[in-house]
């Protein structure tokens, strides 16, 4: 098939080098230097960036941009948009980027919201690896007027990607289920390496599990600010929701409590080792 | 040199393998099947069960045991130590050790303490792998009492297992150290995951960086309990301080600041993105 691609990011760039040996990858960027980048390491098939020509060229196409980018770019070019053509867009917040752009959507085209549950701290097409999304997960947060022949086909070019689940919900449950697995964790690696009074040399210190913990804190910052304003309500909830079960580890601390320590150690294990047998990856 | 370990759990099975191929290894286990088995796998050359034994056999000694067993075995078998043994003890925390065991320590032999900054998340000799202990770092806390020649002797052999970085340190900021970047960063990953209402299959919504963060929840709960007890008034103090971190965003999330949130987290990505450069591993 003819996929497009609208702007050739890290996640961009990684979905072309995931569909390229079976498809004809067509990307549309606002960079000429990005697409001739693309073009030369044979990411993509084709580069654009005329709008026009590249809707022209293709029938099936992953908007790749930040949400707030997102929102406006298909307000500025629904009228480009050729009639039938089914629209996959990757963000990771949903309710607010379905209520600022479902007035705007009519029957010509389709719009499909999804989230690729997948990526890495770096930026850039240079960055992208098809790799990223092996045994990963998938969410669509699917619409009453979405048609179920589109949703197959975004299900089907998802597992042809690498991805092993495939997750229907509302944007509402991704919304609160991402806040969770998602936001809260950046939050707290953030918050994690920012506490580091930096009274010693800390990585003459440290060992693998704050190394792991604290990878992700090598974040894009101007992508996560908008995904966590997007979604503040929910997070906020999330935020004091863990202050709660920390504040329980405290406390056994405080009255010395071991009995109660190891309990709590040994409940969080056992649900973690249930997701290792579960896990995906 | 002829090498003694006693406990072969997963550190002393792993010390066992980093030394096996240039030294000959004496073990001592209380547990008969655990020798059997180390035996069998060529982990180590002599097994023990029998302490005065064992310490005939051996003059430079890691104990690798529990905090509290350390603290009792040395104790009880302290007389049984031939003059001149060098002993080297590998616990996560040092102060209370140090404390608990000083006033037994006389100068038949000399007790070394340390603490390489390494592990996983098994238990046991069957679970242990010399390759942990790859560019990672290894801690010394020297006392007065310490002979160059014999710390020299733990830094070279720290080296010879693949350590890095060896760092000498007092016990006291040993223990301020280790709360923030080891045990802070197990209490956070043990809070994340009781904190997943378990409204949801969260196995199905997660991806790497959910994986990274709660992969030490799968904690050995008897050997943390102990270390976090040990060290409870520094590590509450870190968590304290997470806690007033983590509220700076909170705040930037509740008055919608998004200027502010922005600098936080490019703050906190540039001190990890320096750890990145200057770390070992």
């Amino acid at each position: 098939m003819k996929i497009g691609i609208i702007g050739l990011g890290l996640m961009g760039g990684s979905i072309a080098k995931a569909l390229k040996s079976q498809h004809e990858i067509h990307a549309l960027d606002h960079n000429p230097q990005t697409i001739e980048f693309a073009l030369s390491n044979h990411i993509i098939d084709y580069g654009y960036q005329d709008k026009i020509e590249f809707f022209n060229a293709v029938q099936i196409v992953y908007i790749c941009l930040y949400p707030r980018a997102l929102v406006k770019f298909i307000k500025e070019a629904k009228n480009d948009i050729l009639p039938g053509t089914v629209l996959i867009e990757i963000s990771g917040v949903k309710t607010s980027v379905v209520n600022a752009l479902e007035p705007y959507i009519d029957n010509r085209f389709e719009l499909i919201y999804t989230h690729p549950v997948a990526g890495r701290e770096k930026i850039g097409v240079a960055s992208s690896s098809a790799s990223i999304f092996t045994n990963a997960n998938y969410i669509i947060t699917p619409l009453d007027r979405n048609t179920t022949k589109n949703l197959e086909l975004v299900d089907s070019l998802a597992r042809s990607m690498g991805f092993t689940s495939v997750s229907y919900l509302s944007p509402e449950k991704h919304d609160e289920i991402i806040a969770y697995t998602s936001q809260l964790t950046h939050i707290l690696s953030l918050a994690l390496v920012l506490s580091d009074d930096q009274s010693f040399e800390t990585v003459k210190f440290i060992g693998d599990s704050y190394r792991d913990l604290t990878r992700i804190a090598m974040i894009n910052a101007p992508l996560w600010s908008e995904l966590f304003m997007e979604n503040k309500e929910i997070l906020l909830k999330k935020i004091k929701n863990f202050k709660k079960t920390l504040e329980k580890y405290e406390n056994c601390l405080e009255s010395v409590d071991e009995t109660q320590l190891i309990e709590l150690m040994t409940a969080a294990k056992d649900i973690r080792l249930g997701m290792e047998k579960g896990a995906s990856r």
